[in-house]
């Protein structure tokens, strides 16, 4: 496929790699002059045959000298630039299909309603660093990559890209973006806020500092986040933020209970087995291979299932599907 | 000094080995017959130098053939078997000094009131492994370890202990059994109840699982514990573990107001910061060691600003105390 990539950050950078190694033709493009000019010296060092540009101008990026325009573009610029860039889009007249990278599903999902074709999606690829610096081109291999599948997202559409990002080892697994955002809530937003709370109470006790090892020191390690980042990735996901973060204070609320009861011990045991069994059974680990034919009924049921995408057949609409075993 | 060690798991069997190797006459005793052949296996296997046994019986590991009693005797049995042994050794008619290695210190001080001189102590060298198998001669290099200074505490016999753990490249950290529980409880029995409720949040939504990564992985480690472990440790210290999840939960409901706020993502920075600085601040970096003459005031402020102590003069009643940067 000819590919575009806009935003050169990890996940960008990451991505245009990626998809040279995979055999793709791909443009990349950043706003920045100066990530431009060290993708452009990463691209004159490339191995032969791995072919990528970095022109100077998001027009030369989707578009082709011969007028002809990319077969996707992938936005992988952080959500506040991402309603300019799909601005940007339309007023080059590209109106081919586009994909995003973005942490958060439902406001991207709100922004794409002026783009004619677009597939949203989420790399669960995080890591310490960051910039094309810190770029990857095996970053997704094994990585749980959400597609986007809505009432009215193309079924060709969702298969082309997920055959894409299978084709680079990420484990495609198809969710509506409301189901992505309540996930992503539980597993990642919630959890900074918890590690904050927790933290915290090291900042007012100066001798539990002291004392504090293992547990802590895991248990909170997001909580050195810069704070302005945190907010945003929170804040922009407050609704299901909020009704995953009532679930919990809930569940604490269970706990005070069981410290309250005649025999806290025995309270406390059938209050922390779903957590150590849930825990205990993750990650899960992937049952065997069968083939699906696909509507988007049966994807988002496989997604639900906690299960992934392995390979796509676009041709007889069929996906490689594992569901946990 | 001639010292013996009741109980021989992690910690005991390590204290056995860093005592030894430190140059001091020990005798170790667990009431497992196959630990007790372990440990003596391991002691004929000892570097010439290294004076360790490991008797058959109780009263041969606190009391010398000639009649002489141990210098000091640590018990390192679990928390449910602490009340038995020290009424084993009042039953042999031990009188000397007694310290112990529980994880809850408040209990314990109840029990010991049987013995005639007792020290509580607490060293924070959890590891995931357990048993003699696991020990290391090592285990408490740099390892914070809390010694007890209760109003009825021999200064006399809190400087010796301290001194003895100092020789073992232990941080000795002052403070009453009840600081020390508070702060526990913060550093690891909430962040304990805390892991199991975001883990559970995994157990009932399969995507979220699916989806889980680094943030989950770190934040939710300790759920995997044992239930039955983690509610004796916090049921043990039930007080002041509902104490201190009342502030988490208090601190949460504030961030559920931040994201019910006009502003979220403003409401959410100043929430995250105290959280944010406190564990980047960590762990303490102590500053330049100062000489302390010493008296259980000044000992317990040291302990309350989050310092330790790292060599005692037994003779001059001074320490070297360590005070965070």
């Amino acid at each position: 496929m000819d590919i575009a990539v806009v935003g050169l950050g990890l996940i960008g950078g990451s991505l245009l790699r990626a998809l040279a190694v995979a055999g793709h033709t791909v443009y990349g493009y950043d706003a920045d002059p100066a990530t431009r000019a060290t993708a452009r010296t990463a691209a004159a060092q490339a191995p032969t045959g791995q072919r990528w540009q970095v022109p100077g101008t998001l027009a030369d990026t989707v578009r082709r000298p011969d007028g002809r325009a990319a077969d996707l573009v992938a936005v992988a610029v952080p959500l506040p630039a991402v309603g300019g860039v799909f601005d940007a889009l339309g007023g080059l007249g590209y109106a081919g299909l586009v994909t995003d990278v973005t942490s958060v599903k439902a406001p991207v999902r709100g922004l794409a309603t002026k783009l004619d074709r677009f597939v949203g999606g989420h790399p669960m690829a995080g890591r310490e660093v960051s910039g094309f610096g810190a770029a990857e081109p095996d970053l997704f291999h094994g990585c749980a990559w959400v597609l986007c599948l809505e009432p009215d997202t193309a079924m060709a559409d969702w298969l082309a890209t997920a055959a894409l990002l299978t084709g680079l080892g990420a484990r495609v697994v198809p969710a509506t973006a409301d189901e992505h955002d309540r996930a992503v809530a539980a597993i990642s937003h919630v959890p900074h806020l918890v590690a904050a709370a927790v933290a915290a109470l090291a900042g007012t006790d100066l001798l539990a500092a002291t004392l504090a090892a293992g547990s802590f020191r895991d248990g909170t390690r997001v909580a050195a986040s810069a704070p302005a980042l945190t907010a945003a990735m929170c804040g922009g996901n407050a609704a299901f933020v909020r009704e995953v973060l009532d679930l919990v204070v809930a569940d604490l609320t269970a706990a005070r209970a069981a410290l309250d009861s005649a025999d806290p011990i025995a309270a406390l045991v059938p209050w922390l087995t779903p957590g150590a069994n849930a825990r205990r059974a993750w990650p899960p680990r992937g049952g065997d291979p069968v083939q699906v034919p696909v509507t988007a009924e049966v994807l988002l049921r496989i997604g639900r299932a906690g299960g992934w995408i392995t390979a796509v057949d676009v041709d007889r609409r069929e996906v490689t599907a594992v569901r946990p075993a």
